[in-house]
């Protein structure tokens, strides 16, 4: 099929084209090393008004990138991961917004990270690419406002470890956005969400593909441990009544007639390898291995004597804080210690807890209630003078 | 230390002995195939009553073994993995009952399993070791009480994969015992446990020293994926709130101080790593995937029609059931479908919800509640005449 043949759906922002930037300028990084210079993958969906008042980031999480809606050919069969919230007449709403999404420096998708050359060595970066954190990929996205003429986003938004990114801004850059919207996020991860994430770390290291990270260099790759790794995950994003509901106890083969010694395989077994499988086949360990760190080494209050009152008074901006009932790894409670922390700071949020039997994963799909009380939010924005 | 100077608490039953009682009748097992013969090895606290009347049969879980109460020599730092609920004036009263404790065929510490020689060959069986169901192990603990003389149980009573024992032997031999204990247990599995059993698995088998499961006759062990494949059950043992107190956010080395880059470790990564590395070096991994599949394959009512009411009708003991606050992954909601189904079909069920931070391991803990009621229900077996 041709492009000009295919139809995208009338809500869609249709094909797009991944940019790149490149910055020269040294950044220094939160953990005291530097990068001498990076690339920064980004699309953008909508225009950019002439005030450039319109334009909203997207922060993305864990696994995520800088294809956030739209297709990239006319043959793609899946559209940006969030797709179901960014186009026209969608939440974050193309007719009204210039929406910006980066690919994270330390990602696998373009902008730099542990797959791209080193210079200094001119050698893949593999496990000596720099720890890094949430701030430092602010950072990085401030260069990326600079260059498009952004002096203040509308609203800077992300879900999960995208939210610790928007929360991040508020404080850092409190004059650059008018909007924060943190979607199933945290101040900080608590001890069993950074038990899993070093399982799922272990389970890479142990990998004897994984040589260190330097797999690259020996034209290996630690699949097996990644696709452990991302099954862990995969089981923690989702709730265990949205897997019942799913899967149950079906079976993909076999049987448990007294007397058969057929191997016996539960439909949710098979979903899930396949889930590590294709996982492992798209991602990057050593980035898998980055972001979970950024994600337990993040807390937003830390550097306010742990006093997320005290952090939020040096945010400007309005806030819209989402949670969702069935989430248990950024679960609602997490949501409301934000708010109630805002609302100590005096500062104005909207918080709302939506049902969803998706756990985690309930942020990327299509749910009424959080499509309308989020389009509404933004909708707002759009009325608002600057 | 010589032995007869150890003075252990006088609530332990003190220096214990395993013995091994061997069957060298087949057994026909629930898939079809047949063991010709095999060990069991168990241990017993307190004294048979002449009438045999008082003897309790304790099942062990998925890591567990037949060492459930006091020591095995004066050296020994840690008693049995049930002393706090076995011994004299405890719950499980060894003035009162005599308890007998064996290993699971299919396990690792001496009853016949996968690290046993596989007679027709000559070699350790391996992962050619039957796969087994609950049931077969309530054969096997058919003839141990009948090799005691034991025509019926005070009480059978296990926790976890140990109810799943408990309920299995009230419905195919309910002659054979009083009471039926079912603790943090299940009438089967939901999807998720299937998805934590079968990621733990997936760790296993992928590490290179597994060979199919034959790594004994290589002289490998898979140490590295059982570490994983522990952890993963570590946390899911756990609850969030607990893991929240014991360790919260603290760090074992390093520092978050803006320019450093000495790498961070939570307490909780270290303990986590530590436990999957002990466990590592006293388990099989072989014995963990069939100990995870025989709970997988667990449905107490899949042949009384898929009706848990129609199954219990079969049974003619009482209940005693109870369940932990915070223990997901098997919750107190899977123990009120057990008594919701017990009193459909008019069965005298007794049950009790704690509360304990403790998550699944709670039944292990002391508990001052739990302690009670367990106590008051045993005390009351051992007044009743049979």
């Amino acid at each position: 099929m041709k492009q000009s043949q295919r139809q995208f759906p009338p809500d869609s922002v249709g094909l797009v084209q991944p940019q790149t930037l490149h910055c020269d300028q040294p950044l220094l990084l939160a953990n005291g090393r530097q990068l001498d210079g990076y690339d920064l993958v980004f699309e953008t969906y909508g225009q950019l008004n002439r005030d450039k008042t319109n334009a909203v980031l997207i922060c993305h999480a864990l696994s995520g990138n800088h294809h956030a809606a739209g297709f990239h050919t006319a043959e793609d069969q899946k559209p940006g991961w969030w797709d179901n919230y960014i186009g026209p007449g969608k939440p974050i709403d193309t007719d009204h917004f210039f929406v910006v999404s980066p690919n994270n420096i330390g990602g696998c998708h373009g902008s730099t990270g542990p797959r791209s050359i080193n210079p200094q060595t001119g050698k893949p970066w593999g496990a000596d690419f720099p720890n890094l954190r949430v701030r430092d990929w602010v950072e990085t996205q401030v260069f990326l406002a600079d260059h498009l003429g952004i002096e203040q986003w509308a609203a800077v938004i992300g879900g999960s470890l995208g939210g610790m990114q928007a929360m991040r801004w508020a404080l850092e850059y409190p004059g650059r956005l008018r909007h924060c919207v943190a979607i199933a996020s945290a101040m900080k991860l608590t001890a069993q969400n950074i038990a899993f994430n070093e399982t799922a770390r272990q389970a890479i290291l142990s990998d004897p593909h994984f040589f260190d990270g330097d797999y690259a260099a020996r034209d290996s790759y630690p699949k097996k441990g990644l696709s452990v790794a991302r099954m862990i995950g995969h089981i923690t994003y989702l709730s265990d009544d949205g897997m019942g509901q799913k899967f149950g106890r079906e079976l993909r083969s076999g049987s448990f007639e007294r007397g058969t010694d057929e191997p016996v395989e539960f439909e949710v077994e098979s979903y899930l390898r396949h889930q590590g499988d294709a996982f492992s086949q798209r991602f990057d360990a050593n980035t898998y291995l980055l972001m979970t760190k950024a994600l337990d080494y993040f807390d937003l209050a830390r550097e306010y004597d742990n006093d997320p009152i005290a952090a939020f008074r040096h945010a400007r901006c309005r806030f819209l804080v989402i949670a969702f009932t069935t989430d248990w790894r950024f679960s609602p409670l997490r949501s409301r210690e934000i708010v109630d922390a805002l609302i100590g700071a005096n500062r104005a949020v909207s918080y709302a807890e939506i049902d969803s039997h998706f756990g985690h994963d309930a942020f990327l799909i299509p749910n009424r209630r959080y499509s309308d009380v989020f389009r509404r939010y933004m909708l707002n924005i759009c009325r608002e003078s600057p």
